[in-house]
This record gives C-alpha cells, sequence and structure tokens, in this order.
C-alpha cells in the first residue's frame, strides 16, 4: 500500500476554502479515480509544534492506493479535471510525495 | 480528534535509520503516551510528486489523540524520554504541526 500526500503549505493570505475541498474536490476526485483509491485522509492545520507558532501546512491529504502503479494509472486518466480544479479551493500550489506505508 | 503530523525533512546526507524508528523508539513512544495515543501511521517518503524528484520527508508520523489536551498532557509527562531517543534514529530535526482530522 502506497500514500500520495498533498501538503498545502501556509502561506500568509492564501485562501484555502476547505468545505469546498472536502465536501466538492475529494468526493470528485473520488469518483474520477474509482476503486483504484483505497482512502481518503484529510488533515486541518491548528498549530505548529512551538508554542504560539503556524502550522508549516494548512491542509494535507493523504490518498491511499494499492500501487505506485495503480495511482499513476488511475491519476494519468483523470489529471486535467483533477487538477483543473485546485484554482476553485486554492491558489496555493500544494507539495506532493509518494509515500511507503510503514505502519498503521 | 487531532493528529500530531512530525515530517523529517529529505536533508542531502542525513541519516535516518526506518528499523529503529519503527521497531524501538515508536513502541517506546507508544508506552510511554499509554492509552491517550489513539494510533501511529508511519509513511517512508519513497519520491516526489515530479518524475525523478525527490521526496520531500524521508519519513513522517502521524500520531492520533482524543484532543490537544490529551496529547500535551501525555507528551509533557514524557519529553525527555521521547526526544532524547532521537538522536538514536536520525540528525533532523524534525518540523512538527497538530492537524484537526476533517476526514478519514
Amino acid at each position: 500500500m502506497i500514500k500520495v500526500n498533498v501538503f498545502y503549505p501556509n502561506e500568509p493570505g492564501a485562501k484555502f476554502d476547505m468545505d469546498y475541498y472536502c465536501n466538492s474536490h475529494i468526493p470528485m476526485v473520488k469518483r474520477k479515480l474509482g476503486a483504484a483509491l483505497k482512502r481518503v485522509d484529510i488533515d486541518q492545520g491548528l498549530a505548529g509544534g512551538a508554542p504560539g507558532s503556524p502550522a508549516t501546512y494548512v491542509a494535507i491529504a493523504h490518498l491511499l492506493f494499492d500501487s505506485v502503479a495503480a495511482f499513476q494509472k488511475a491519476f494519468d486518466a483523470n489529471t486535467d479535471a483533477i487538477l483543473g480544479d485546485i484554482p476553485n479551493y486554492t491558489s496555493i500550489e500544494p507539495i506532493i510525495q509518494i509515500s511507503e506505508i510503514q505502519m498503521d
């Protein structure tokens, strides 16, 4: 099982519409990716580790797939729909990484 | 439910002993934090989002608690043991943030 981590940096003044993200964007991603997408977790940043510090990321999504190949196949067929929807909820350019789940 | 995200930046030349982390550090953290710690997920970075790019983080831990207060109470009583063990598996200074779970 692999995880695609999508990080939205907490940039001053940047907008991030969590309601649209959770109730419109992610449901669309689920429909597009279908059975290849095994699970989605969404974290909303509250605070940094040091007292009074801001969260590094305003939002983090974790998308689980059986394999990197399964992710790429599903994503490549829906790139335009998924990436084209980003401006509807944020002006932030996300950072993406692919991880292997070591423990869950 | 809140999540403490712990990010280990993928710094060139830095060591990260995933075996020690998963089989010694995290089990110790679980023993110390006891019932306050509801769940731990560990991600190991494989690659970045762009073809051939490196992962931003060599490892990410996600620790779930009922509330920020529950996390702080459990962590504050065990700070020395947990932070003092970090040099045993890495020279990387982790980035920490506290998140609210929006979807899982």
